[in-house]
């Protein structure tokens, strides 16, 4: 186990932590639509029952991972530049949506949420969170009059990925890293002329 | 049958027809995961050898589907100006996955694309066709000098579409008119500075 794995708590946490690890390689492996419980607690090397009682179904275990995915994500950019700083969130999402293993992990958990209201929202928690992380980037370009006062920080976050997430799940064109940067100068440029003010 | 639903062509076309429609309604119904070929012939009122030889899986009938939602799917508008006819594009997009039926749907198909690769295909040929009809307002406005030269005409487009997508399968924020006025709304502005020059 590396550094980077290790994670506070006893015995309940590690089984957790495994639990969840094991649930992701089987998404990638195979999709929402083949998450079984007991190859989970196999991959995992937990006892079936324990698995069953703790997550119930395999909509409980998408939901708890993306809990999980929220608590373990990492911390936003602050470059001093709303260009520079969206750029960086728009760059993190594009590398994070074409890694094979997160790639294919995403494309499941937004699968999982289509089919399972508990899991639904459980993905809309975790956007949320994301959200609120990037937030402060367009708060603070408010305040060294980057952007209009009273624009809606939030909406200017979601436009930076919309892009990316359309051409991965809708239209099937590369998720590349020019789709990526111009999703965050047109974030930029609608931003600047008002376009996001509440 | 009303006039609207009359196709030209004999019994295949007719088959063609009440199939595709059944899978639609079953689409709408249990979504992907749950479609099934034996009860897609029951509600067309189609010989179950028929619908297995001819559409074989249930990825190829959601394949077949979606060729043809882009054969019967509908014209742009054309206003004159680019804000107008990108907010119309907006707004009809709104409609479509807002509304319980096609929204549903467009659930369904998008979830197939991620499972099948034959659906993925048809799901982004689909697009291709409802990116192309619409592109030409772009170029029509480039012509206009409303958007600069080299303007990418489908990026635009894209650009238009991906915060409702964005909101329905990923946020779960509401998918709703002002969220349609705003996509169209910073598209057009991010055109105007040049964003989409390729």
């Amino acid at each position: 186990m590396t550094v980077g794995t290790i994670r506070p708590g006893g015995r309940t946490a590690r089984i957790r932590a495994a639990v969840l690890r094991a649930a992701a390689d089987a998404l990638v492996e195979h999709g929402f639509d083949r998450l079984d419980l007991a190859d989970v607690a196999r991959r995992a090397e937990v006892g079936k029952t324990t698995v069953y009682r703790r997550w119930g179904t395999a909509a409980g275990l998408v939901a708890d991972l993306l809990e999980d995915m929220a608590e373990q994500s990492s911390p936003r950019t602050d470059t001093g530049s709303l260009a520079e700083d969206l750029r960086a969130n728009a760059e993190l999402v594009q590398r994070t949506l074409t890694d094979p293993r997160q790639g294919a992990l995403f494309r499941a958990v937004i699968v999982a949420a289509t089919c399972d209201s508990r899991a639904a929202e459980a993905l809309h928690r975790f956007y949320a969170v994301r959200i609120a992380e990037w937030a402060p980037c367009v708060e603070q370009a408010v305040q060294r009059e980057e952007v209009p006062p009273g624009t809606d920080a939030a909406e200017v976050i979601r436009a930076v990925s919309a892009p990316l997430y359309y051409r991965l799940l809708i239209s099937g064109d590369p998720v590349d890293p020019a789709t990526a940067e111009r999703a965050a100068a047109a974030a930029v440029a609608a931003a600047r002329a008002g376009v996001y003010i509440r």
